[in-house]
């Protein structure tokens, strides 16, 4: 059994905890990253426009490019999640879900955000069958279907031009008055609605997701359905996957929307559980407090990406790559008892 | 004439510029980018290996994929030197030096910083003439040369590892013991120590660079010379150009070495005289104080890059781009009074 120390563990293969991976490397660390999601959240997205210098390529394309950078300058990244952190005479011992142990004199937190739930009956119940959080994963399985959006943000908007290459219609529901997104995605997003592929239904919140095999069985509730047609083909099924979503106020005389499937993009929530043992500083909501070196409150362990309080401001690839480096120089510092090399033109 | 007042414009074309360009345009603000160096310092860098998903090219290659990047965007980047900036009624008036004025409700400043100077007799004389502060411009003229190559740090290490692909010798002169360039770049300058192409010259400084004219009018100087080949070359040439430079204390011998060129790499100071006159807050050493939303003191003037207090920890490409993303972000919150648009997969 390797019983050996390592001087920085990296948890979290984003983003942030690749960027730390190649700026531990070149400093000479004793390093490697244990990852979870393959590329992390971003990894989903079908379109990242603006990551400098890589336009045009999907999270995963992107990713890949940044996960072969790390590998080429010596970088290990172990896809096995974290199950416990102990910290005890200044060593972190790390537990994994296939109950491996590594220990660490540092740790650089990156393990992103979680996708944030409804929290309404039939949401988890119906997850996988109809229910999904990744438009990028799931949009193909919808081809020529009617589908919900939830959410207003640049995620959802995106998410719904995407959404639209399979998709004959698409109900954005958001419980706001106007889309949040930048003015490019909502453009996007009105040119769904000119093509009569996207219908925004606003000031609406989701309040219950139903299956087909719920509808069909419940007296009174597809008579108030617009589309007749729709109304034989959800009785013939009677299936236990997603029929339609009720909504707490009538959209167009009705509060029963059919679809055949439910995407929830209203963001995120800092994964913290891991950490909260450590007695790690988290703001109010949640979020990881650092300063402008990306330490945490303790000796140790830095934080980096989505999960740290300077995210809420701006939760961006670029801006996380930013503070991975910065967590590694700090790493760095904290070996070395120096500032970390700057590389400028190197 | 045009007389336009911009949402935002962005002043340096380097990674922050180009960056909150990126971010700028695709928030729908009303903005260009007025340059000085294309691409900024960092393009001058023969070899860029730590932006993540974009390793193995040089500093001027990647800055033509953003560039490229920004303008697919719609983004515009005007280069023509900036001579003064002021601020009445919250408007800035631009003043460039080519005497365009330009108005904004905003400025993002991304000017980076200056190449330090050694600030030593001959230095200013011989600009261009054998001395020289970027290693990537200029090394293709030292075929076969000798050179004095000044400073310590990863830029000047990695200058070595350029230069030593044409001159056949260089002399590395630093004031410290040891070199503070991280482990990757140390390594690779103690191969060339080991190749009897690198000649470290440490605890010393330069205190005068000569000219060949100089040298070979001097009687006295050329005797201590260790190489009575290249005696005679100067001898003959009498140029004003450098000839060689003068030590702080002998080495191996001698306080004269004769070279035929000088590389400066000793980093860089922020250039603020451009703001100074609007009331910026500045640290200590010279740069610009910002907060996590990297906004100054001013209303409406935002920094980011080199030049801002936080890049004193680490001046990197990366952070760069990060906090240029950021600034653009805190622009739009000025103009709309909202938080921009997270645009996590996007």
């Amino acid at each position: 059994m390797n019983n050996q120390i390592y001087d920085l563990i990296i948890i979290g293969s984003g983003p942030a905890g690749l960027t730390a991976s190649i700026y531990a490397s070149r400093y000479g660390l004793n390093n490697f990253v244990l990852g979870k999601v393959r590329g992390g959240t971003i990894s989903y997205a079908h379109k990242v426009d603006n990551y400098p210098g890589l336009n045009g390529l999907s999270g995963m394309e992107i990713m890949d490019k940044i996960e072969q950078h790390a590998k080429s300058l010596g970088g290990q990244i172990i896809y096995d999640p974290v199950d416990n952190i102990r910290r005890e005479n200044s060593i972190f011992t790390i537990t994994t879900d296939s109950e491996k142990q590594y220990w660490a004199k540092a740790i650089i937190l990156a393990t992103g955000t979680e996708r944030r739930k409804l929290d309404v009956p039939g949401e988890k119940e119906l997850q996988g069958k109809g229910v999904s959080y990744c438009v990028t994963c799931d949009a193909p399985f919808y081809r020529g279907k009617t589908v919900a959006l939830i959410g207003g943000s640049d995620a959802a908007c995106s998410g719904a031009v995407h959404l639209a290459e399979f998709a004959s219609k698409i109900y954005l529901i958001y419980r706001r008055e106007h889309l949040r997104a930048e003015p490019f995605w909502v453009k996007q997003w009105e040119d769904l609605e000119t093509q009569g592929k996207g219908e925004a239904v606003f000031n609406t919140n989701l309040v219950e997701i139903l299956s087909q095999a719920h509808i069909s069985k419940t007296p009174g509730l597809i008579e108030v359905k617009q589309e007749p047609a729709k109304q034989n083909q959800i009785s013939d099924v009677k299936a236990e996957v997603v029929g339609g979503v009720k909504l707490d106020k009538p959209y167009k005389g009705s509060d029963l929307l059919l679809v055949d499937g439910v995407f929830i993009e209203i963001g995120g929530v800092p994964g913290t559980t891991l950490v909260q043992p450590l007695g790690v500083s988290v703001d109010e909501s949640g979020y990881i407090k650092v300063n402008d070196a990306m330490e945490t409150n303790v000796p140790g362990l830095f934080a980096a990406g989505d999960m740290v309080d300077k995210a809420k401001m701006m939760s961006q690839m670029i801006t996380a790559c930013g503070w991975g480096a910065i967590a590694a120089g700090s790493a760095y510092k904290y070996f070395k008892g120096q500032q970390a090399p700057q590389q400028k033109g190197s």
